[in-house]
């Protein structure tokens, strides 16, 4: 049976898509070979740099996913047999690496509590031990999004350096980029992989990497196999403003409109602190409802989903699973080893307050529902007074509206 | 600046469009003409006839609003000088009076406190004192949605019998058609107008007038002058399934799209209660934040407006502008005598439950900036624990969930 | 069974939606009365009042179609008995004629062939007859839709000048405005009415009126009835940006696309030559199949419609007929005393050499299948030959060429 | 500066993407992990089967391009070093060799002259000559778009059964696949290889393969390095109507109305009749013009694409561009070897025979323009005479359209 009024759409990616970028998307096609496309390629790549924060290398889009992005980076800068250090804290870190061990590297894994964030002690330790260098590359996930736990990735850089140790750092920021600050530059990451359906408020269907220069070098001597995925092919093609294949023409319009949203308009630091401010709420419902977050340390709170820990004797999916069919609310699912201990409340992308506070209530009712004692409205409170208390620019907007707000009472209003 | 994330609209119309609704209104242009075009045609009027519960007459499709479908259900039923009989007791029917009064008709009104409904006994009363039934229709605003008030037309229809009087009944239903139950051959309703942009879940651009036999019949003699708004151009075109003049393309496709949903998906029963137990749930938050509806009696009591009366000191229209400016909320103003007395939340179609918490939570959060002694997350637990309590399927969902929630828990999931 | 493939309307309205068009109107409905709502509703008056080349005077849009703009212009600035004169010389004209009746107008008919246009001499003679100015109003359909006719305005003008006559010039600017050079200040009209879905090339549902001050002024002594169409009502909402009614918001955010396309991005001097020149090659095809077009006077030939004649023995709707349920092309009919004496080709709005060459090619092919004598390829070979020869824009392009063509031929070229 | 009409698109890909398909992908994001998300997956693939003409073997759908699915049915079906059989006779058969080598195949080319098809009596004497089986496939492309020419598949098993050898079938049907019959399981094929953007008028964005049984077997051995593109993710996640990782759900949504448009409205035999007759017509247009087309063989003719050699002196690269710039026709260019001999004229997807003769006029115009002594309308005439010669439903057609024709005719019309 139909169910009526939107769908809530909590998951941690794909996130919504704004209106104006869907409108972009809905394009003739056309010849991606013309003397007028390259008007739109060039336009996309600098700007992608910002998002990055990379000022010095060089960004590619596949029409792929974050999945293949991951494979891009690795294939064009590593060889067979070349050893990578992998601390390993959730379901995506844990997939990253069984795809490093299917492309023949040689990982080791630092297995981390999962709800913890990249262990810059151990990663500093074991490069130091690493004398003659061997280990090419360190492999840390950003944004864990089964565990809602962010990663520090200048405090791994510092360890990189205090090490004195020559790996590149290779990041996953797959739901991070656009939404949490990414300084590429400035932390020394050298690939950095994303995906079209997170920050960037896309369907899926591009698998973005931003190398740095010293990564481009590598891929000079790098061995393994990589056809679709090289970046030597795309190189040539972009220079030019072309693709070596056909695009996905409606994402790279859409990409276009996304990358206005986020740099030309919203602006970036204001991206980052709604994001910020927004997950402050919900990590405030959550206390409100006497639960606690997988992740251990608020060092490590993740500003673009929140893993919430359901109490002995509930199963996660079934609070999920509630939510989904009585209540239009799609809620993301505890992960391999977090399989029912937990739900994830995605919050990042194009989203506000009022659009969380549909959610928070949701949870609220699926929670009562499967039998979580939570008092209703509880969450809801906690983060309606969060936001009210954090919203800055309150005095200037309340000032502003005591002008202006007559002009709704009007009486001669027709049908 | 730009607001992100979704706009929360709430005011009574225009209402948001259904995601199917908008993607069948992208059609490229055709002729409005061809041999073609009536198989559209020709499905939308016995399905709007369903609608109105009219078993026994003609429904118009005008491009036009529903300002233009009370004249036309005036101009083709009426000559100037007749006199007609119009409670008023808010914008809307003050409003259509002002427009029977401007063509020439004699309107004797019954002044009624606004946030009462129609009163079917002085409507009795007047009739019966039109001996020599000088009295040619009797207007009632079914939906007043500046009061969030629903008239009762049967007991309109039972005071009109028992006086044993032949006037027409006309009725503005651009609020409730397609939200609230009508049943136009039921209650004896002769005229009936309403809009595309309220409970068809459309854009407006329609206007849509349903008419009995009984008031097609006095078409005949009716002379208020008409030529847009001609019922006899309209029956005449589209008697082949076409239109005396170019249609609204869009909106049609639209209207066929939102006639599937509401009769043959959801069902019009599943939609009335819908709305039902929505309204009653924000009406449970009304009354937990100590405040009151400007409707006075339960038996008027809106299912798809309700507008709420604010504290004394307070200018409604206040929250209103903090509403929209702070949190993208769209809230209805007081209009005309209201204004400034109270805001009003529309609450009629594509709406489900976790969209009103939304903007309950958004509403909470403007009145407290505004100065409303309001606690935080109240009316949201009102809502949700009265949702959560009629939530008639929640046995059977449960039970089946039972068995399917384990399908989201699995380990092997990529970015 | 589906007809595959692109289908190519060329009836003289509804016309081509542009895709950017297209994509603008795919909105979320919005708070018609909000605080932010005006920022697109005043851009639009000054912008339409450029389509119009009115100087001084107003423009006001209605959700509604041409017809309701006529009955606007009409009743908002005529009494009921005011004598009109009206020349009638096609369907529309006879049917603009038929309102005015209806409207209780007492209307000088002037019959003239239909094939030619406004008879400027005989509109003279009659207002010079009307020594007490009994004339209130000239009714002049600018371009005749049914016959292919574009009548001179200017010439209109001159002769009400001559004649010294203080009548209102009423135009009928249909299916001519945004497509034929219209210059309301300059050739005097005092009201022009428009629809959405021809020139503006938006899906019908707006009517349109320009009125010039002079016109205004007449307003308040005007008797028709009028509240819908009420200018009044209008104006005043409208100085604030609003409207008395809930607006079609699509139409409007097309409008504004529309607009920009026209103004700020073609120009409307360019978009008036494309047009003259895709007419030229038209009727250069009708020559070459030895046909002759309803327009008997060169002085008349429309640059947005072409009505060719059919040999004795043809039914002109037997072509069409053919062309549409086998070519899927969409032409226009002989309407009223034209029935089947004619087919009509509508190029106005978003067209180009291409789309008419295939539109001329389906014409050929439906001609031969009806048993009229054309040689395959003449009428297409005829407009190719005149577009070729009169691009003024070719050696600027192949110089430019030059350069730029081999771009094209790379040959790392991949799936 | 804007280019006013419809855009051209006749490059053999991408292509015209139909309103109904274009529609169905403006959709809200959702969870593709929900319980209710394989309901629209696990139709695609049976549908996906039958336009293969595939009866006993899988399809995978890569968010990809067919390059992709070029290097996923090489990957998961052989290991390096294994030796290939690979005519060469295009740009594409030449990518798809390049990319084998670089995945470490030891392909022994066949080298053919372009403009001839797979060259059957030397594949047979290859395979014969390879007594051991050291040849592991056979790598066709299907249709090659370089040059327009299709090569016979059935003729290319029939020699690879009379050598008795065990080689798998591979082949590229990119711009064959739902355009020109294909026949899987018939013809003995074991990887086929396609893309959303050629046949199934899509948008790129999706990489399809279709495997044989027999294929899916050499999965166990293959020991090519994959991870993105593995079967056996795909296969696992696959079978529960899921993916391994997010999909590009907008062309899921939009494959889906394609393969009704394909298999349940037009019908794939409809559609491959189109796709012939469409073709003669360009052909017997190349004829008129006194051209020749780089396929030298009939027995090659493709349905899909046709190369149109230039005259010495000319460089097809000029036309191209031209047609570009001044008429807003996109035309393929000649590639690598062919680069500046040829332009290339796509007519796959949704296309009807108007679109068409305006391409042609374009064409002809374009020509002219460059200097190419060619008769202005004469490939036009010559493609509309084929066309009504052979369309076999014309005297069914005309025999109804008798009847009703005259439903155009009517007097009554308004604005």
């Amino acid at each position: 049976m139909r169910m009526p009024g939107r769908h809530f759409l909590f998951v941690p990616g794909p996130t919504n898509v704004p209106d104006r970028v869907m409108r972009s998307m809905v394009i003739a096609m056309e010849d991606h070979r013309s003397s007028r496309f390259p008007e739109l390629t060039r336009g996309l790549f600098p700007d992608l740099m910002k998002i990055y924060g990379c000022r010095n290398g060089e960004a590619y889009i596949f029409p792929s996913t974050g999945t293949g992005a991951w494979e891009a980076a690795l294939t064009n800068t590593l060889s067979p047999g070349d050893k990578v250090l992998a601390p390993r804290f959730g379901q995506f870190s844990h997939l990253w690496i069984d795809m490093m061990q299917r492309l023949g590297l040689d990982v080791e894994v630092l297995e981390t509590e999962w709800g913890e964030g990249a262990p810059e002690e151990r990663i500093e330790a074991a490069l130091r031990a690493d004398k003659d260098h061997k280990i090419k590359g360190v492999m840390v996930v950003h944004n864990e999004t089964a565990t809602g736990v962010t990663s520090d990735l200048a405090g791994v850089r510092k360890a990189m350096d205090a090490a004195r140790h020559p790996a590149l750092l290779y990041v996953d920021a797959v739901s991070s980029l656009g939404s949490i600050e990414f300084k590429m530059t400035d932390w020394g990451v050298d690939l950095a992989v994303a995906g079209s359906q997170k920050g960037l408020m896309l369907p899926a269907g591009l698998g973005i990497v931003c190398a740095s220069a010293k990564a481009l070098e590598t891929m000079k001597t790098a061995k393994c196999t990589r056809v679709f995925f090289d970046f030597a092919d795309m190189k040539r093609a972009n220079a030019d403003g072309y693709f070596p294949y056909t695009p996905a023409l409606p994402l790279l319009y859409g990409l276009r409109e996304s990358l206005n949203l986020l740099l030309h308009e919203e602006g970036l630091d204001n991206v980052y602190a709604r994001h910020t401010r927004l997950a402050e709420g919900v990590r405030e419902a959550v206390d409100a409802w006497g639960l606690v977050t997988c992740c251990r340390d608020p060092r490590w709170y993740s500003n673009t989903v929140t893993a919430v820990m359901v109490p002995q004797g509930i199963n996660g999916a079934h609070v999920i699973d509630v939510a989904f069919r009585r209540y239009n609310l799609a809620l993301g699912a505890g992960l391999s080893k977090m399989a029912g201990k937990l739900f994830r409340i995605g919050h990042l992308g194009d989203l506000n307050e009022l659009m969380l506070l549909g959610a928070l209530g949701g949870v609220e009712m699926a929670m009562a529902d499967v039998g979580i004692p939570v008092e209703a409205g509880s969450g809801v409170a906690a983060a309606q007074t969060h936001w009210r208390k954090t919203d800055t620019v309150v005095k200037r907007k309340v000032a502003r509206s005591e002008v202006v707000y007559a002009s709704h009472s009007t009486g001669s209003i027709n049908t």
